[in-house]
């Protein structure tokens, strides 16, 4: 009987804004990071290693101190907890953690708190999957259509789908999931890159980007923009030619315009062909994206990343202000609320292609994909996952992508456990990384004359 | 010349919920507390007074300390800052500080990032107020409608307000100024009383409470309902009955509800002649919202103390989903967005009644209210704002009800200042209450024999 004995959470930060490598018109120099959180427990795994979970959330720098702090105080409520009876009720583990009022008044359900849980939560299901000896995705199709609907969070959701309705939609996948999981094992599951389409990047680097791209047999490119219309215009007929007539183009604004702005802008780039826009303004506005929808058809809207939980999403459903669901597996709070989303999806017949990239996404949202083939919308068509070729290196389970498809993960647990030297290395600021650099910019400042404070000022 | 030279943030707990003043069917056992924010200058006041800005925002417990982490790394942007600059562009302080890119990601504009942001602004406000000589209602109230315009962020909300429209709106109301101001200098500003309803109150004791209030001159009594019909009901019929047939009844539900069990419930109270049903459901459900509009009629929908930004105020807006605008001062961040959602609901023709209580939230929000009457909507009609009578003696300027009204504020800055020996003494872990608590539980424990961690956790 193992019970849960230790809760570590890491600030781990990577310093990408060096390389400009995620630049986009609202974020210009995120220092990719995660709030890491391990789960240790007394008890070992089916191949006799210890026992744990090991969990994240994606920040893009500072404020990932307050996300672990969160995440600290959450994960605390599980100290001690038997681990096969967390294991056997996940909807009542996520339930009670997030039936602290105290914690759910600096929310509920968003921003920081949320953002935490979703940590904690991932953490304790990559522990789920690792002891019983599955890859996250296979303990999640394995499951039955009730004790896949116990999982999901349903609260806030029964004017748009009942407990009923959803256990329907599951039962009706039921048959097809052995066949489903075949096909995936031999093709895995289509995915699309943003590696070329930063914005900090050159024209002649972009195109390189994209023609590699091409080369390796990606149907799908997409660039940001929302700068400077010239610019983006620019860049799109660059990437179109590349492309051809045949592939997929999609933009991604990062929410830097109003509503009317967004359908003027995108419509002035109609000649392109553009599969989506992706977050043109608030992600919190609803009708908005309605309207902007409505307004620069045939092409897409796409959002998700910073939309904060299933009530939301809910809404983007009923007000048909979206066509491409890009849910955030750190955002939500871990699968319990993916699962809600995807059930929605699924009713409402709209594609689920996840947002990946930053630090560990790419892992988690290859199973929230394969769970959603094999057992919930039981179908790939108009579905492309994101994928972004950085900071794989420090897990120890990364994500395969080959001929642009990511490949089913096999290992037990969630693909979230990090090489314990990056964690530590790159843990902020004492790591061996951040403490180093501090160091190096006190010696410049000390030789230019300048105060301690405005070394700290400038590295924080 | 002044700067600000240093930034306090302090975790400031009050012990609430011994006595469950606060308790609701959401929170049941809330600590009532504030991250509160002093900026420290090396200026004086008009009276000669060390200047500093005082400002906060509220929590109830638990986190308390992640906002107060998150608000110290946003004050520090503010060191070092000429104060008369700063106080000159009160927008472009507010653009500033909400322009980090990195920490916009853990929101964006909501949760921790947004309260804490409302604290550091707040404090601003008040500094502003105090170097001006006015309260801030009144420094406010004194801008021209370009100048106030330029305060408020209207950035997202261009398809429902634009600049122009916002700067007709304000000049339509520049006549009528000073004979408002008079008039609330006469009367003040009609509110309303929650003191009655808490949900962890006998019968007794909210019926004692309600017959003090009409006693007292209130026009409005409100009960938290939600967790049980019946009683509900049976406090309804209580209430009612002392309250007459022309005074009025709210009730609240802290957000226990679904769509539909919003619908029903609430009919099932209609012999009683409800104003308003009070947070029904989820706060970010817009369209929740307007369905229950459409389902309990007469009874209409009030919303805000948990609406984050103004980007969901201005959907409920659009969507026709609210009728009492219940903005919180320290949720939206601060005048600079307060004065946007004022501007819209006047657009829209709906009442702003600001949610109140906590801790210093009734100091703040009578400025808002003001403001709105002299400069914005310039109506008092179907207004009313909350007031729950505790905690004010902490605060140096503390709101004065009387006759059911508050009176006009007129001391310089925000009413947000905390007595030192309050700010200090509830300090958690470490002021003398919680620090004399943690050693009387100690005592007990050791007495009970229990572990050190179960005394921890008892105390969390």
């Amino acid at each position: 009987m193992a019970r849960i004995t230790h809760v570590e959470v890491h600030d781990v930060r990577f310093p990408t804004s060096l390389t400009a490598d995620g630049s986009d018109a609202m974020n210009k120099d995120g220092d990719y990071s995660a709030a890491y959180v391990v789960l240790r427990t007394d008890g070992t795994d089916a191949a006799g290693q210890p026992l744990a979970g090991y969990g994240l959330t994606f920040t893009t720098g500072r404020g990932n101190d307050i996300v672990a702090s969160a995440a600290r105080q959450q994960a605390a409520h599980l100290l001690g907890r038997d681990v096969d009876e967390m294991v056997a009720d996940m909807g009542g583990t996520y339930r009670y953690l997030t039936s602290d009022a105290q914690m759910r008044w600096l929310g509920p359900e968003k921003g920081v708190v949320h953002l935490s849980l979703s940590a904690v939560m991932n953490a304790a299901w990559d522990l789920a999957g690792r002891l019983a000896g599955k890859p996250v995705w296979r303990l999640l199709a394995d499951m039955t259509p009730e004790q896949l609907v116990d999982v999901a969070d349903l609260r806030y959701l029964s004017d748009a789908l009942t407990r009923d309705e959803a256990i329907e939609l599951l039962r009706a996948q039921e048959a097809g999931k052995a066949e489903r999981i075949a096909h995936l094992e031999e093709v895995g599951y289509p995915c699309y890159t943003t590696s070329a389409g930063w914005l900090g990047y050159s024209d002649e680097k972009m195109a390189r980007l994209a023609q590699e791209a091409v080369d390796e047999g990606y149907q799908h490119v997409k660039l940001k923009c929302g700068l400077d219309l010239e610019h983006d215009i620019r860049r799109a007929r660059i990437a179109r030619e590349i492309l051809g007539p045949d592939r997929h183009l999609m933009i991604d604004a990062n929410q830097v315009w109003d509503v009317q702005q967004s359908i003027d802008w995108v419509n002035a780039m109609q000649e392109f062909d553009l599969l989506w826009i992706e977050e043109p303004t608030s992600p919190d506005d609803v009708l908005g994206h309605a309207a902007i929808k409505k307004g620069v058809g045939p092409v897409g809207v796409a959002t998700g990343e910073h939309c904060h939980n299933r009530v939301m999403f809910k809404q983007f459903f009923q007000a048909d202000a979206i066509d491409f669901v890009q849910l955030d597996a750190g955002r939500l709070a871990s699968m319990n609320e993916i699962v809600a989303v995807m059930l929605l999806a699924a009713k409402f017949g709209k594609p689920v292609c996840p947002h990946a990239g930053g630090v560990g996404l790419c892992e988690m949202v290859q199973h929230a994909s394969m769970l959603d083939y094999v057992a919930i919308s039981g179908s790939m068509e108009g579905r492309v996952t994101e994928f972004v070729d950085h900071l794989h290196e420090h897990f120890t389970d990364p994500v395969v992508v080959e001929n642009a498809r990511y490949r089913l993960p096999s290992k037990p647990g969630y693909s979230t456990e990090m090489y314990p030297a990056s964690a530590a290395d790159y843990s902020y600021p004492d790591g061996a990384y951040w403490s180093e650099r501090h160091a190096d910019a006190a010696r410049a400042a000390v030789a230019a004359g300048t105060a301690a404070e405005s070394v700290a000022a400038t590295l924080a």
